[in-house]
């Protein structure tokens, strides 16, 4: 009777864990979205308002982290579901981070203040996040159903995002090139690129926890990279 | 005569976790001295070395998650002694986030093909890199002393670190406006340079958390701001 009720405790405990993670999930994939299109439309009230919002995010954060250390000190769970408490708490983290990305995007718009702003580069901008928020739905998706082939999906596709960032690094810089005085609006849509193909990486690392929870072990084999923005792309016309 | 046990298997725990934080902060301290190094003086080799050394850490980083949550398991201990434990848990991710950002700025050595290295810009990235490494040795001095008011010194010192930013920000876009050749070096020494910074920017969360370890609640007033290349320094030439 007495361990029944600690077995039920112990789920109620779970279900409060997973629901936070979730509410913060949903919380951090409007942030992406909202970032990027306060970015696009120069829209300085949406803007400030995912800088405001970044701030429920660190307290999510902190209320997961406590939560779980005290369920894990109270109930004393082993292995799977000792797994389990650990992996909110590092998907917290990672969620965490994406916000502070977006929150970096957004915190860019105030200094949008110049008129030119290519058509085509927009689109590469916005082809890249659609498909990173879609990873991150995807993978806290995989997260909840604790479904490991999902999140193995996710963990595989970062290397379309790694590509497309890639190219608009390579674009940006021809515009760079062609016209100082776009220099200054093409280095924030880079530093833009690299915090989206950044929380494209703090979504594979999610996909890495879902595996970790289930399998019990790191996942073994090294993640395929297609982002060469650091090594190639800017020093070949450097 | 059990409990006394208890305490004293709790302390060598304890200590087992520091000493891991402590190996983890070295090697990281090292690793942020190394990548800009390797940069500066185009060591292909010492760059490799970096991002291979960077699993260490990746390693170093779930052995003080696995143990610190096992103590907290086998241990269930309350107030000062779980912050203990959670607050080495926290170090331990900032101190990986840092060495990710230590590993992203050596990978960038093998790119820096131009012969265009202005002794100006290596210098104000050489004090730059000087000014955090020291805010990481102290913090790391602070956070093993359990040193609150040494711990809000570093706080308080990354306004210059940011204000240093912000500065070879601008130097950096004035030598891309002048010789559009420059351009692929200086965005390469600009995301280094923000690499730093966000190490700068990771050294005072650990201040936070020594401040959070001993004092039992999240530190009140918002941290000064210097860092303004995300709003203005950029825009202003754009």
């Amino acid at each position: 009777m007495a361990m029944e009720h600690t077995a039920k405790a112990f789920d109620e405990d779970l279900q409060e864990l997973a629901r936070l993670v979730a509410e913060m999930g949903g919380l951090v994939e409007r942030q992406i979205v909202d970032s990027v299109d306060s970015l696009i439309r120069r829209d300085i009230n949406l803007s400030a308002r995912v800088v405001a919002t970044d701030v429920e995010l660190d307290k999510l954060q902190h209320m997961i982290e406590e939560r779980g250390v005290l369920t894990i000190a109270r109930r004393q769970p082993m292995a799977v579901d000792l797994r389990e408490i650990v992996g909110a708490l590092r998907v917290a983290t990672d969620l965490e981070r994406m916000g502070d990305l977006s929150k970096n995007i957004a915190k860019r718009v105030a200094a949008l203040d110049s008129d030119f702003h290519p058509l085509k580069l927009i689109r590469g901008l916005e082809h890249m996040t659609d498909l990173v928020q879609s990873q991150v739905k995807a993978v806290l998706d995989a997260y909840a159903a604790h479904d490991v082939p999902a999140a193995m999906v996710v963990w595989k596709g970062d290397e379309e995002v790694d590509a497309i960032c890639t190219s608009l690094f390579r674009e940006l810089l021809t515009y760079m090139m062609e016209d100082p005085r776009n220099i200054g609006f093409c280095i924030h849509l880079m530093f833009c690129a690299k915090n989206i193909e950044r929380i494209g990486d703090h979504a594979t690392n999610i996909a890495e926890t879902v595996f970790y929870m289930i399998e019990g072990q790191p996942i073994g084999a090294s993640r395929p990279k297609g982002d060469m923005t650091s090594f190639s792309s800017t020093s070949s016309v450097g």
